[in-house]
């Protein structure tokens, strides 16, 4: 997968860093030549420099829950360019967002978008800011006000009722299904699942960070529009856009930077919009701007368009993503079932998260040596949301498989020596 | 200033780009030793690679009016740091906004730019995302809603008019002065200005980009609060923040990058904000929470945080910054009025704006062709706004003497050539 391989570490400024081997890279950093690569579409690769080298021995592995670790290409590509565009003499960071240059960017990054996740003509795309935390606010502004009828909330974890906590403030919303009382380790059944009559929407967070649960499948949900919070499991799998009234999701899980947010609605939707709405906060505003009312955040519309370059390009696209994902959790799962309790899951093993594994050790003591121990060999950011403790492992996308199996390799190792 | 001298052009990819001559630069630059650049703080400078010179001898003149030219100190700091900030092995695009990390780099910039802007204990700063036209409406539903009076705009230009109409959506908007009719080319005296009887604030916009108008001095609005949009001369100049209510700024024309903006708010204007606002609308809910109620434009937070280094460091302050952009406008401005109205500037002399300086030539045929000749010497995006015409030409903080002469040089041969 990735070009790193752990080999060694060092200790530097205190703490110890792993250098990477150059074991299994492209050639490009075994020797000072510079060959084209074609997969990337761009003529001359990379010259290995001492500062490189070092800067490439300085990386860690990141378990953020996001932001979160970027495809090395990416960060490398954005590199190369920073100073000037190629053919255009200015840095992506200076480009006027009515320039042709940004013509392009926005563009490609649009329809390379479309094309990877599937929009087709019942839906349009559009790329804002704020976040997710915006969402929570924009979606029952533009669909809940002035709708006779309730917004249901599917509850399965903190963002679930962050979103909901928001939609209060803009019509009446309706608690379909509440994981509260089982500490939110699972999804409800359909059959649990308690719609009022007839629902503006039923939303659903298809991946919570902070539990670690996660949507397989959609919930059955009758003629309510389905609303998700996709923010963090979004182009980590495919996902069949047609059963999707609105999905919202935020770059910096597995899509790109922090700054800029996805929504994909279903263009019947937009006509719930009333013409009172503060006009930034209208999606109708950004679908007949082409997500270019104002300012967009050019840097960040340009990474996530070189992160679906990556996804496509290099990776082949979210069927293999997600066989990648699949195959990463379940490293860590396997890890955890086959430690006779040493290690347990917090989540019920049929709504296990691929993008974030939530365990605990025995005791909170043993828990904080484990991410100690773990920081100290380089696999950064191991540690459980303040409000569930433990351990979070979060992989997304870019997480190359050679840092699940050190993490999974440092799990069987204290194991063995804390049993 | 920069390091940066016109010397020869050739042509590339259909069109002339200038060549950048190695002259006046950092010793950096002009050979592959390494050293220490001690203003930056950093250890090891940049070595010269065949990349590098080529990225440089790409870079153009960028006139853009947002996104706009950055410092290059700016741009080869990110360009750095890109793979791994030092001592933490991990990009800064993927950082997680809870990490030591950031904490150091938000704490930072804050610090940083309260003291270069003089931000006192009786204001507050905060960064948000959604640009300035978010803050259209932000300003009037925290200020405005439920207030027992009008909101008075002065309108000066094409930003000032978006803003009132935002504002109306809230509540009562009063027109405290239009330029509408002199075609917004000049301020209005305080005498002209009416305001309604107790106002909620006065709102003026600093600079008007489209037009080229600028505030050289607050105007008298009695005890309404005044708010600014300083957009585009932020951190261009001193500002007297005793005298403001509310100042708000997106960062992409002096200060960094598309995708953050400033709010500096006087305290006791948050008693205003009604607790039935949408959490993230709320600009409460930002103070509170240090800028970080959920993930913050963390790139764009970085990169305004090495300009304000710059401005302070390299440039010496706002007071500095301030001469150094008066002395690039009157290069300008001097030929404008030198050419015995080959040239004709759009704004009153005694409201011209030191950061856009708008003008036309004779015809509209001689305005396109100006715009085109500029555009084969790499002195590009100089056309004015759709809604003005002629040209305009961006100067913010960061555009170096070294473009402005090319420009002023520029003007002068066009009009020999065509008198």
């Amino acid at each position: 997968m990735g070009p790193i391989l752990l080999a060694s570490s060092k200790r530097a400024k205190g703490c110890r860093v792993w250098r990477v081997a150059l074991i299994g890279c492209p050639s490009k950093y075994n020797s000072a030549q510079t060959p084209t690569d074609p997969r990337r579409g761009r003529t001359g690769a990379i010259p290995v420099t001492d500062r490189r080298l070092a800067s490439l021995s300085q990386r860690v592995f990141n378990f953020s829950p996001g932001p979160a670790v970027l495809p090395l290409e990416v960060l490398e590509q954005a590199q190369e360019e920073m100073l000037a565009l190629p053919g255009v003499g200015i840095s992506v960071l200076e480009i006027s967002h009515r320039s042709p240059a940004f013509d392009r960017i926005l563009e490609e990054t649009l329809h390379s978008l479309k094309a990877l996740v599937g929009v087709g003509d019942d839906h349009e795309l559009v790329l804002l800011q704020g976040g997710a935390s915006l969402q929570f606010s924009m979606v029952p502004m533009n669909l809940l006000r002035g709708f006779a009828g309730a917004a249901d909330y599917i509850l399965t974890g903190t963002w679930g009722e962050l979103g909901a906590k928001e939609a209060r403030r803009e019509g009446t919303v309706h608690s379909a299904w509440d994981g509260a009382n089982v500490n939110y380790d699972r999804l409800p059944s359909d059959d649990e699942i308690r719609l009022s009559p007839k629902p503006a929407y039923a939303h659903i967070t298809s991946n919570e960070t902070i539990q670690g649960v996660q949507w397989k499948r959609e919930p059955s949900v009758g003629d309510a529009p389905l609303v998700c919070d996709c923010s963090s499991d979004f182009l980590s799998r495919p996902i069949d856009i047609s059963k999707y009234g609105l999905i919202y999701a935020c770059a910096q899980k597995n899509a790109g930077i922090a700054g800029v947010t996805a929504v994909i609605i279903r263009k019947d939707l937009l006509g719930r919009s009333r013409d009172d709405l503060p006009t930034m906060l209208d999606y109708r505003t950004h679908v007949k701007n082409g997500s270019r009312p104002n300012t967009p955040p050019v840097f960040a519309v340009y990474i996530l368009g070189l992160v679906c370059r990556w996804v496509r390009e290099t990776m082949g696209g979210l069927a293999a993503m997600q066989r990648h994902n699949v195959a990463k959790a379940r490293l860590l799962y396997d890890a955890i079932d086959a430690s006779n309790g040493f290690f347990s899951g917090h989540a019920q093993p049929e709504c296990r998260s691929d993008m974030n594994i939530t365990f605990r050790l025995t005791s909170e003591s043993l828990d904080a040596e484990f991410v100690k121990g773990a920081t100290g060999r380089g696999l950064v950011d191991l540690k459980g949301h303040r409000s569930v403790g433990g351990i979070r492992a979060s992989i997304y996308n870019a997480m190359p498989v050679e840092g699940v199996e050190a993490l999974r390799n440092y799990m069987l190792e204290f194991q063995r020596s804390h049993s």
